[in-house]
């Protein structure tokens, strides 16, 4: 499957699902982040087995597809390659980079999480896309996450060239600030999936992200 | 990876890991089971994210090839890809057979987990390799898996065609009864990986299903 050609400027809005059991509830947050604007989505599913996870990607590879958005998978190289993901995001514990490229292919996107600048410089270093960088800010989604924190994330882009999506507690209020460090984009899970308007959340955001960036350009 | 032409044989003796957090342990139990005489390892590692499983995974590859046996990969298509197993077993949860097959190619051997007569029935019009039914005794090992039984072992082999390899609570004691029933071989858990010896204990059933299969022939 080819790379599209712009996918790193859909780096920018980055959504990662939460792990709500119920796949309608599920599903319709995909929807009304894409239509708020979010340019890429990642599925992230550590509860699920495998017949659910494919079910439920390729839902959101269905989602993704209608609204032109990038679709990466977090952690499943075979469910990637079987809902036809634009590629896959894996932590430092999953699969490596080149292990998952051997299945996915050349015009795979693999993005790697690093949370230190030894990790990131790694994650470079063994052909990573682009890195997801963070937690930047404290956050309850993933507190097992280490904290990277804005001066992390400052040194992490004066080194490495690759793009960088900074992920981790960063909502509305905080976006200007990350955007102002050169980054390719945010991510975010409960800033958009848990807000109560996932619509009206993803287009602030958006907003932030495309404001931030024309005025670097 | 071309199937190895005897493979049907190689299941006689189908030794499934347990969930031991040490890998030099885990791996002295496989090799020693190997040793023994089983023609056919499992590996399955629920507890494990996917670089640990594939570092195991390439470890248990290099033992089975050089014992001649088959190696299968619990669950985790990707990893069954990367450490060139023989296959992949699945649950009626996981990844769907054909969906496998999609990744892993017309060679690759797929087995598939069938409780019941229906699970059966459908996982051979699926295109399963061959089926692990049970549990055919209860078991401590999967506490939560549902019980075939012995009469539901029989009316699964009155039913379908593809080799069966029955497992659950199977031991030397009752292992005769499990093969009179005409399975193509008995897999096992807790009765090698527990064992105090397990290479003795891999060669105590393997004689029995050799016993067995040249009785029945
Ligand atoms: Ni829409």
């Amino acid at each position: 499957m080819m790379r599209p050609a712009d996918w790193r400027d859909k780096l920018r809005l980055y959504v990662v699902t939460d792990e709500r059991p119920d796949a309608d509830s599920l599903l319709s947050a995909v929807a009304a982040a894409l239509a708020g604007g979010a340019t890429a989505v990642q599925l992230r599913r550590k509860q699920d087995l495998g017949r659910r996870f494919v079910e439920l990607g390729r839902a959101v590879r269905k989602l993704t597809r209608e609204h032109g958005a990038l679709f990466l998978v977090n952690d499943r190289v075979d469910v990637a390659f079987l809902v036809e993901a634009d590629g896959v995001h894996v932590g430092q514990d999953d699969i490596a980079c080149r292990d998952a490229r051997r299945i996915l292919g050349p015009d795979a996107i693999i993005g790697v999480s690093a949370e230190t600048l030894a990790e990131a410089r790694q994650a470079e270093r063994d052909g990573a896309d682009y890195l997801g960088v963070g937690a930047v800010f404290p956050t309850g989604s993933k507190p097992d996450a280490g904290l990277t924190g804005m001066g992390g994330l400052r040194e992490i882009m004066r080194s490495v060239n690759v793009p960088v999506v900074a992920i981790g507690g960063i909502t509305a209020d905080n976006a200007a600030e990350v955007l102002a460090c050169g980054v390719s984009g945010i991510a975010v899970v409960s800033a958009v999936m848990s807000a109560a308007d996932p619509r009206a959340a993803a287009a602030r955001l958006r907003t932030l992200v495309d404001e931030a960036r024309a005025a670097r350009a």
